[in-house]
């Protein structure tokens, strides 16, 4: 039997687990350092008791930003194995995280494959999973059903679960009113607020609130607050709707962590760039310092087929303001489920833009491999640039279609070489350029 | 005879040219707005007298940020055909301004093929011409056959030309003595700082300054004062070397608008995201709001392969700050010259850099394009989204690769398309999810 519920109570009482012991040393920080973060909720360790294999991670804005990668069937993409080959991509390529989306067939099983072979955090919605799991249609399914769904979740030992319980009947009226433009565009926001339309009823995720919690406890889920109200475009960025769910949320965390139960907050969406920087910080503020999630934001909403850079130039702002922790963005955002390339092309773009904000806000020892690039291309060695290159691959393979003539410089410039010039000039040598 | 020398002087004499009248059309201002900015040296409009076919714009960081391609070929690559191809692709992605960077051959029939069929600003940087114009090596050439150079392009018709005119002997003690990581990474810098060394007399390109003013208002063309020691990696940031020339430029861009000459001043370069905004405001402080022309900022060095994705969150963020023109970077950069995939990939991200700044800093009617899109989303209108998308064909591909069962949807959520969900919701009618 351990002495404890959940890493944060273990922290409160001091306990230092294996997995905050595993998690500080991934960030150069003594456990003395990580506890109190810990039972503060400004970092969470999210780790089922049930996941097995886990190699843990912790999350919060001091630390290294984390990044999650959302993969699972649909109905229109329906190849479990094609998914389990994104998640082994994902992890070789350095995802912290993995969200199964599915929404469609038989959902146990691949859950419980991953859940047993999959090293890095799982992540679930189950709202989406219960019109799945009991193949009744929306209106048909009953709070119970919604709450039996976490549960059967907890017990697979999902590691975080986001739960949209911000919104309520409350929601449908200033939605109706704040004619916003897009409305609501979280899918599982989306349905939430469908089933209390058709039902009446008020939301089960905020009604039952202390029934969650209860599970949570039991099997150390992390609950990710779902930002049901997140803009959906540019236009909506920072609404009335969005702050006052996010204000919401605030008394939903205080509520999780007096049982215990660790929280992240989710948060946008679509966002001027201007904005970004106040949405973290009133987060922040309001949320208490627990760990921010974001999917995005997308700085401008002109660019499907691009939004893995659009997201990448604003969550990176988001990061180096207090963002904890990024949703990965594929190009085939807003347009179909991502394929295999587009999954790698989220990633490296997250990653790029977690390791340039963890640079700007002085992360430790985050900007070591920078510096030993630049060194790679001072001397131009580049066997050493390709290891440190995010994607040694796809950088080899564009040197090497265009090879150039002089084995020291590169096709771009050739002996107009500035790194050639400077380390003749420096040392005296003459200096060819013909 | 017209009765200006150049765009500024005109402007100065409260004379609305054809250029000023077009470039403020295109920005939605009144000639009145505009005029005064162009007046002070805020506002650069670029436009060579020789240049017949010039489609006018302004540059300055009240306006629509701009972005430039660079093309060109080197010993590597000398297909001038190709280089064609790249330009007209640039010219239909909206590419503002294309700089000539060719290394090799004869350089002469290109660049006047270019100025008379492209109407975008052209702009080259002289000294590497004067090393292929004279097929002289570097230590052969004399202060004047680069000033004759200045006056070949000039004539030419390039709308403007970087001149590293910020560097003098100084700056060789200089750099030795502060042993800065990546030295110098200009390629036209370090061929300056390479004569020098060579040579042991001062740059010719500071020390005959006022007969470059000459040319230059003789012809209109605009200086873009070069950053030789633009930081090539995040540990050179903001260091004395950049901000040392930076005080030269500022000094310099007195100088030119003296003679009513007009100027842009080149920046970094590689540069941690903390160090950005900083910069921004220094060069407008220091330049007098003279427009400022960034190279990236690359926020990673990690990231060769990607550097589309790095520059786009530094540019983004330096445009929002003050920066009015962003020189693209393509996934080849660090690796080799671009082919015409690379050039697009560059441009798409630069201009999502740009207008996500647009937006961020309110230029007049950025965000209209994103409002529409939003609508077109909302209404699950496709075509109307491939109106508003900055590549369609790309965003239409990605959707009909993975064709969705309903054609209301896309193959990512299906029926669980949360558009969908509240568009039924907020009509009062059924949900059907299964």
């Amino acid at each position: 039997m351990r002495e404890y519920a959940t890493q944060m109570e273990a922290a409160r009482k001091g306990i230092v687990t294996e997995e905050l012991k595993k998690a500080a040393q991934k960030e150069r920080m003594s456990t003395e350092e990580l506890l109190p973060l810990a039972a503060q909720g400004k970092v969470v360790i999210c780790a089922n008791r049930n996941h097995a294999c886990i190699d843990p991670e912790g999350v919060g804005s001091m630390l290294r930003t984390k990044i999650n990668v959302n993969i699972g069937v649909s109905r229109d993409c329906k190849d479990y194995d094609v998914e389990m080959e994104k998640v082994m991509e994902a992890v070789n390529l350095g995802a912290h995280a993995i969200m199964d989306l599915s929404s469609h067939g038989d959902t146990i099983p691949f859950r419980r494959k991953l859940i047993s072979e999959c090293p890095a955090m799982i992540g679930t919605v189950p709202v989406y999973d219960s019109v799945i799991h009991y193949q009744k249609d929306l209106a048909d399914l009953t709070a119970q059903d919604f709450i039996d769904v976490v549960r059967l979740h907890a017990e697979d030992g999902v590691d975080f679960v986001t739960l949209h319980c911000g919104i309520t009947r409350k929601t449908i009226d200033q939605i109706r009113k704040h004619k916003r433009k897009m409305n609501l565009v979280s899918r599982g926001g989306s349905l939430v607020f469908a089933w209390m339309c058709m039902t009446g009823e008020e939301n089960p995720f905020y009604e039952y609130f202390d029934d969650i919690l209860e599970i949570c406890r039991e099997y150390d889920v992390t609950i990710s607050l779902g930002d049901a109200c997140r803009p959906g475009c540019l236009a909506d960025g920072s609404d009335v709707c969005q702050i006052e769910e996010l204000v919401r949320l605030g008394e939903l965390t205080k509520r999780a962590w007096e049982k215990d139960v660790q929280v992240m907050v989710e948060g946008p969406g679509h966002m001027p760039m201007d904005q970004i920087a106040a949405n973290m910080k009133i987060q922040q503020s309001i949320c208490m310092g627990a760990p921010f999630y974001v999917l995005g934001p997308i700085v401008t909403d002109i660019a499907p087929g691009y939004d893995h850079i659009t997201s990448a130039i604003g969550g990176a702002i988001a990061a180096q303001n207090g963002a904890a922790f990024l949703c990965y963005v594929t190009p085939a955002e807003h347009l179909a489920l991502p394929n295999v390339e587009d999954v790698k092309q989220g990633i490296i773009a997250s990653k790029i833009a977690a390791h340039a904000a963890d640079i700007a806000k002085g992360v430790r020892g985050a900007r070591e491999i920078d510096d030993k690039m630049a060194e790679a291309r001072r001397t131009l060695d580049w066997e050493a640039q390709w290891e440190c290159a995010i994607d040694p691959a796809a950088a080899k393979k564009i040197r090497e279609d265009r090879k150039p003539e002089h084995d020291d410089t590169c096709s771009m410039c050739g002996k107009f070489c500035a790194v050639r010039s400077m380390n003749k000039a420096l040392s005296g040598e003459y200096i060819d350029i013909l």
